[in-house]
């Protein structure tokens, strides 16, 4: 529904994604073909060149082409008509050069490819942006002392940047995926009508045609629909990770924890009866795609068993569902950067979180410390009568720990009670992040442009 | 993608769920609540008139609408800010009373639910004449014998009036799940921010304001989605339904079986180079549909713990998600009904391949009927003996059995093998779907205007 | 895996799911087979009586019965070939007459059935239990004032009650749905070999069978899987909805939050480093399996254009599936009901959460108050001026109005500052979800055993 | 249900998946940290020593373990309280220091990851038996003439031999897949309560625990989930890879096609009453397997937002989900060894049926021999008024053909109307494949022991 999707897809992707730059992809298969068997011998230069001319988007009908797509169930095939037709109008010789020896499958598949690679180079600009900016965001607040929770529950203190760090090594795993997948992945396909290639799509041609496009040969894999797979879980791992960071954010920007912020922008996530309201819109937007994904690229996944040379059916699912992956992909990027890039941090309200159950937080320092002179166990059972007391008087840990005996002076007591004494490694593992990232994302962890 | 989509999706439905037309319900879900607001002396009744007459998606600035959807994260606040600024210029007394004490939830939500109310009209409509299609078929091969199939392997005889009529029996018990599923689903969301209503959206505007809209009324359903899921689980069973429908027909088009034929038609299915291929290119679509839907469905199912009174996320992943769902769901509706009112059935060759065992799918009929004279085990023993023979010498298991001494003379025999007599109760079964299916489709069984 | 499955399947039902009962099932169906066929004069009394009573699972050879199950890929082969051996031991005559006219999918999809009829009693008697826990707790929160929460943000104020009110009517109508599929799930299968029945298995038969296993006849559904595919959905939105309560506990007792808390037990939750936290641990399952199921559905969904008369693994997909539907179902509704039944609120907590904003929450309130007097534009810019200034000086926004030319008295503002003048219409819907659910659950209100 | 689960799961690692074997993994992992610690100076060799020789799941009571994981909510606390138990039983102060500094994920998490280890160890043994089967019947049926199938309609001839390569191509890129995420799967978990680690599990610490467990070191994935998805995808790949493979067979194994079938073996897949039955058993587990894999992976995708430094719940859907993915490939694996081991492959039948379409399938050879005389419109005219004559009179081609004026003689006819002659490139393609995948199953092609 077009009406939402801005909300979900790229901007950017928009005019990418179009009937015409789709159709565009088909066209530099077919033009790629020609010019693959020109440099092989088998289409005449000039007729090649001819033909590459005419492989134009700008050139078709595409009503009528929407109408025999759904005719002929699949694009390539009327495609191929159309272009023959607009190439034989000018040069009836050259038109029988057009789509030589191969199934509409492999012009498909190859313009898939063709499209995924940009989507990839798109992606990757946008991981770095990425991945520059939570760099910046783990250095500003690497001391930015906060509680870790688990299962919700306040646990520990953990410093904002090391949860931001660990939200890079995610981002900056699924970059390694998407890097070691591509030599499976952005390969052509070029196989003939069930895959058993012929001497218009020999070895050769393939070689030429998988150079000129830049992207590697391969054999058929018309119904070894592995590599699609593949390329869709990468995605759907993105985009889970996108998600965990939208979650997090949402959970810290709750009026009762007030930690985190989105960015505010004229318009978004106010109300005017509520004025207190500050509702996360950038990651609502990017939890809902994180939300649909997954189902997308099961939708993948479930469709392998294809059956014999080509499918009837299972092939034809992948075709939208690939898209709507990479479209939500892009938009969980997309706003994932904007909403990284104006957060804005509370650390004061951090420091009072702390606070909230009046010491406990830190009560294992307190056996530790302990431990050496009255023993684990008695430590373990001084501390929890503590806690207890605490709880019931509803006091703070240290006073109670003041009143009774421990052995510990009250200045003692304060480092035992004091956050920064509490993050146990935090600011090594984030530096060992955030040297390993910089270099990885090849830069000196300047600015990106982005801010 | 929009290419594509014409093969999957329903022509009929492109302006229904067009933006416009999307705005349209949610401005239908505006006026109707000033209208009922009037009805209960909340809204002066002028004033409601005004406020309707604006509600007309015509007079909206749709491309900045749509800017103001990804900033503001949804499409009620948006647009109702457009709708009282238009108000507002020629009406500024008006214009106080637009949206009163409703919530955007509340408008979204209803817009949905009137959207689906039409969508179920139209597919109700579709689906009676789909019924009707198969009545037909199944009327007209009630007695047209071919070989049942297990795990894809011959088994023996049916008729395809019996394929048909459990072809029409899924459909029906879908038709009864819609049916059923209304009181739940066909209700208005108006309980404003938080779920618990106030003086201007109380209980007796709720009534009006479902009256007006002919839906029922609801308490909040804001984070309550059961009826969302109720509404895609059951559209996700009919495209299975359709699904398994297309799946049959696509095997028995199979070269190698060639029992059944989508129509043939201009551009469709064919080949140049392979001139005996005829594709089953609607079953395929069907199929495709059938392969995407129940992880859309899913999607609904497990956004379902939503988050307090409104969720963050997971309900914005419905919203395109529902859309997906009933824009296949028409698309399957409507290819099966091309696919099935254009059917080609070879009886011819339904005769022959029935012949392929060399008798052996009458194995048991001669089992049983030499049972009471030689008793079961004797008589399981002979045919086993028999079949045997046949297999390996080649031979028709009659010859074999004429061979042998069994008892039973050929007239005997030709009985037997005669696939008319082992059909079962075929005939009795096919009677009984076609009287219940002709009186719920409310029909005396005359051929629907489709053909 | 064994080791984790207590914490999220149903102690009660792990017999009701364990070989031998399952086993049991199958006899059942040879069972009521037999005697059936006895009703109808197909097999004599006497040895209806006799296969009737070796149809026990305590007889069987289970270990090798696995093992054939394995080679023959269904259980009812081999299980019809133990029993019928069993029975030739002491009646040769008696053996001849087992499982006569019938398919193995007609044995194993009736005693799923019958296994699903006695997991919806079982599950009837649980949710029954469940909404009287609920209706008990709206009753008794029906006044206890919390805050209202959008987006994870507070939003306005209403009663824990009528958050508990709504999570019933859900589940309400979670038991409608069941209600009404009964009469399609709970149906016989008995169509033999290809779904045309025959003499052995005719109409009366089938009536008989029906009768005697307490099911509705059906013609074949052996690839007519859409009562399967309503089933499981209909679990599925239970599971969702319970998921839906788990969500609020676990989001309402954060550290943070702290207003709802799972009850305490020995050995639960708890954490002796950590003593301030109190793990929401079975929140945490009913929310694992909230996230599991779905998936599980949308796999039966998804099955269901099986092939012909009988499909080659698609069928078969649905075996351990539906069982883990219905494990995963029965353990998010037994440890709801112990979630539930001893949940612990903090209305002291409720009531300090509402002050987190310092009064913004009842800006609306204000606003609405001076429209009569000052005009709603007027009165909505007053009261914007009002918020910020509360805002930036960390005020009371009461204290903000009272220090600025309102006309309202302090006596008037604390009347528009008391959350209980702020619920809306809370307590009229509690009161209607209460009466209607108490009339369904065929109850007084009063408290069930549980407690 | 265990009933059932010998069909989809692999016998050889039931015990693997046992209870007190997934047991000892945590235990193994509980062993390493004493033992990482000790070679650090954080614990006292012998006592280290101590701890190792009681990490044995036989000391265990597993009765009460499974109690108290239902209460606790994981698994790895009431371990860890046994453990100790037991160990202070024996030595009062080696109990002191069980599972210093680690928190329960840490244990759980190493311990699924140890058993990922050993079962991708189980897997890459049977992957390559796999492949070295594949080989040989490629290697076999290089010549094998059959026909190829588009959407399920006869196209051209390839060998089986090409069909088979493809199929193996596939194995090997799940192969290649699973090699290149043992760097990011295989790696510990181990840093404490928030994620924080500390002195007693510091960065010394983890490179010796995971020198210690073979594994690689990795700050804390508590919840950065995509390692275990990737790890799923990969699974879910391979699982749809042999889907494929299952698909095809079944297929082939139709009646009316009847190339290809499974071996026969005592009661299995037989009929008694249809002796002329052979059904897929085999093939449908596998693609029963690959029915339900897809959403199971889903699961683990869809679980990856999870909240703050330990999740409440997506964490706990991981951990069946995982052991059911596994437990399932490792079915498909096993049983697609067992199905292509025994395959047996009808070639008179493979050419019978390439004369299904009397001549139609080698309609372009044709067209391509009369291009250069006649010209290629030309061509195409007169091949497909020819194959018109052929289906109308039901004529071979090759007769029609003579019946024109074509100027091919017979002989060269002949040529054209030879199978072997319009492979295209299989046998290249099938060389191809067969060489580079001898040299990454590390072997010489010779015949692997299952033979």
């Amino acid at each position: 529904m077009d009406l939402y999707n801005d909300i979900f897809h790229s901007e950017a992707l928009k005019r990418f994604f179009s009937e015409k730059n789709t159709l565009q992809y088909l066209l530099l298969a077919e033009k790629a073909l020609a010019q693959a068997q020109a440099e092989n011998g088998i289409v005449p230069k000039e007729i090649s060149e001819t033909i590459g001319q005419y492989c134009d988007a700008d050139l078709l009908d595409i009503k009528k082409l929407k109408h025999d797509i759904k005719q002929s169930g699949n694009a390539a095939i009327p495609l191929v008509k159309q272009l023959t037709q607009i190439i034989k109008n000018h040069d009836a010789e050259a038109a029988k050069y057009v789509h030589l020896g191969a199934t509409s499958q492999d012009i498909v598949d190859t313009a898939t490819v063709l499209q995924i690679k940009d989507f990839i180079d798109f992606s990757e600009k946008n991981l770095s942006i990425l991945k520059e900016i939570l760099i910046q965001i783990t250095k500003e607040h690497r001391h930015t002392v906060m509680i870790g929770r688990t299962l919700l529950q306040q646990a520990k203190p953990i410093t904002f940047g090391l949860k931001t760090a660990y939200w890079l090594e995610g981002i900056q795993r699924s970059c390694e995926r998407l890097e070691e997948s591509k030599k499976r992945v952005l390969c052509v396909q070029l196989s003939g009508a069930v895959g058993s290639q012929n001497p218009n799509i020999s070895k050769a041609v393939n070689q030429s045609f998988a150079h000129i496009l830049g992207l590697n040969t391969a054999h058929s894999w018309h119904t070894q629909r592995d590599n699609m797979a593949e390329f869709a879980s990468i995605l759907g791992i993105l985009v889970g990770s996108l998600g965990k960071i939208a979650k997090d954010i949402i959970l810290l920007m709750q009026t009762e924890v007030g930690e985190v912020f989105e960015g505010a922008a004229e318009g978004k996530g106010g109300s005017s009866t509520m004025p207190h309201k500050r509702n996360p819109v950038t990651s609502t937007a990017i939890l809902a795609n994180a939300q649909r994904v997954p189902f997308l690229v099961a939708t993948i996944l479930s469709a392998m068993p294809q059956e014999h040379e080509r499918s009837a059916g299972l092939w034809h699912s992948e075709w939208v569902t690939l898209t709507d992956i990479m479209q939500l992909t892009a938009g969980s990027l997309d706003r994932s950067i904007e909403l990284l890039s104006t957060l804005e941090i509370d650390k004061k309200r951090m420091l009072q979180n702390l606070e909230l159950t009046n010491g406990l937080i830190y009560a294992e320092n307190i056996s530790l410390a302990l431990a050496p002179t009255i023993g684990k166990e008695q430590a373990h059972i001084l501390v929890e009568t503590a806690c207890k007391i605490a709880v019931s008087d509803k006091k703070h840990l240290k006073q109670v720990l003041m009143e009774i005996e421990t052995g510990l002076s009250e200045k003692e007591l304060d480092v035992y009670f004091t956050p920064e004494n509490s993050i146990g490694l935090s600011l090594e593992i984030i530096d060992d992040i955030i040297t390993r990232a910089t270099v990885q994302n090849g830069g000196t962890g300047s600015t990106p442009s982005v801010f």
